[in-house]
């Protein structure tokens, strides 16, 4: 190991994979770390658990979204985590690290966004821990269950790749609101309060889907974790998105074409997955499985 | 609600109390926050859940501790909450969010004493979140399980209060160093690595204990939190501790009744008990159980 080495040097996906050799793994771990979640079994049953840190400045400003939003979106990346497994959430444990004067009913508006959104899925805030930081920080964790829980490696030549909820919208959002402008208002708000179709993810856990996961990163590169967990070829066909009215303005007015959006935004944690026979309804379908013929990957076509 | 209210004026403890307010409960709730570890039904069995924050220079200081001891550290502390419910814990997630400047091999380290303390449970790390942040911030989730959860509030008058593990030496040893000692070793060495007794949760357990919690921030307070949610008064009699060596010479050296730190020193993660019938071996009788009567609260006589 280069002693000198700096994290920014390594990068966060660098840092996961070298943390990754230290964990080991025990006969209670049923899924480990590289999935949507975990998945422990317990000496009755098994629980799956997901986390995620929001740090003010890189995940959230406060002049961007109100503490409300905040916290719905920080319980939204997590309980999608749990949707994108195939499951249900029933949990949250929130670490919440703040400055001294930070006004304390922004603290607790960030609480009611996180209580509502996890009640969408009945999921009840349980636990957590609160301390002083100079930077807000925000760590959720999550816990659920499923029956059949759907992991990113399964995926067979054949499959067809199809998704539910929304692509595109919530870095069109990001876009419209890094260049200035507050609207269109479908867009802006798709950034700050995504909706994921958390009912999907055990729709399509039943309808017998090979692979998932979440569009938490952008379609095409979490669709390339899905191709690389399942050792497959990922081509997505581009003439199969209704691209949306609010794509469309922010494409227009920032001279992008929309289609960007759709293929490479994130945050709005549409659930992705792959079937080998007939698709859920609510699914649409966006591209097919093939031999990876040497390279995994997502591309389109 | 007060709009102009900081943080800082509420307190940690009255940011919780307010929060709490919020969060309702559900029938899969078992046990809420308020304990040591929330407990959750799963449609299969059950899991406890616990989560904790550490930020540099509030919970650990780099100069002080080597990373492989934080993260031994962090770990315990969380590792400590699932013995208190008289658990033993499975899975742990971590989120590390740390500056890129940062070197890497102080996250390697910190992942193998994260790691290594799990291990002497059984427990493994399942999956985390890394990011980027000014401040080095670890956020800690332990989940496990228990057959019989013992809780904060079932003491009751005529109970005896016990303790397994150590008292003061985190404190002596948090102590010299703020003085700028550097010894005695093993009092530094008690703040640096603590050694929870996580056996004798389950074994409190098993004899019957009727309250348990860990002593994270001192005996009286801790012991606080017992009576109050069990609505008791606890008696503690300080001629029934046996003051380590290291506390002595720690309270010489720095001028202070080394019984200080025994009634007030946190982080060794001691475990306190109250039992109504006989005390496990490695358990040491230090007070009892008696009415409230009005008040409750600890105290020493």
């Amino acid at each position: 190991m280069d002693q000198t080495q700096r994290l920014r040097d390594l990068g966060e996906f660098g840092l996961i994979e070298q943390v990754r050799a230290y964990l080991g793994g025990a006969s209670h771990v049923l899924i480990g770390s590289g999935d949507d979640a975990a998945q422990i079994s317990t000496d009755a049953g098994s629980y799956l658990v997901s986390t995620d840190l929001l740090i003010e400045g890189r995940h959230f400003r406060r002049d961007w979204s109100s503490a409300y939003e905040v916290g719905s979106k920080a319980a939204a990346a997590n309980l999608s985590d749990i949707a994108a497994m195939g499951g249900t959430a029933n949990a949250l444990t929130v670490g919440f690290a703040a400055p001294g004067d930070l006004e304390s009913v922004w603290a607790l508006d960030l609480t009611r966004g996180i209580v509502d959104e996890a009640a969408k899925v009945g999921a009840v805030v349980v636990g957590g821990d609160v301390t002083a930081s100079d930077t807000i920080m925000i760590a959720v964790t999550v816990m659920g269950e499923a029956t059949r829980p759907v992991r990113r490696g399964g995926a067979t030549p054949g499959d067809v790749v199809a998704y539910a909820g929304r692509l595109g919208w919530a870095g069109a959002g990001f876009a419209a609101l890094s260049r200035g402008f507050r609207s269109p208002k479908k867009a802006v708000e798709a950034h700050r309060v995504p909706q994921p179709p958390y009912a999907a993810g055990p729709q399509a856990a039943l309808a017998g889907a090979t692979a998932m996961t979440d569009v938490s990163d952008g379609l095409l590169v979490d669709l390339g974790h899905i191709a690389a967990a399942s050792q497959v070829a990922i081509d997505v066909h581009t003439d199969r998105f209704i691209v949306g009215e609010p794509l469309t303005s922010v494409g227009q007015a920032l001279g992008v074409d929309p289609l960007h959006f759709v293929l490479s935004g994130g945050d709005d944690y549409a659930l992705v997955a792959t079937f080998g026979g007939d698709v859920p309804d609510g699914w649409t379908v966006i591209g097919t499985v093939a031999d990876a013929s040497g390279e995994s990957g997502a591309g389109v076509t």
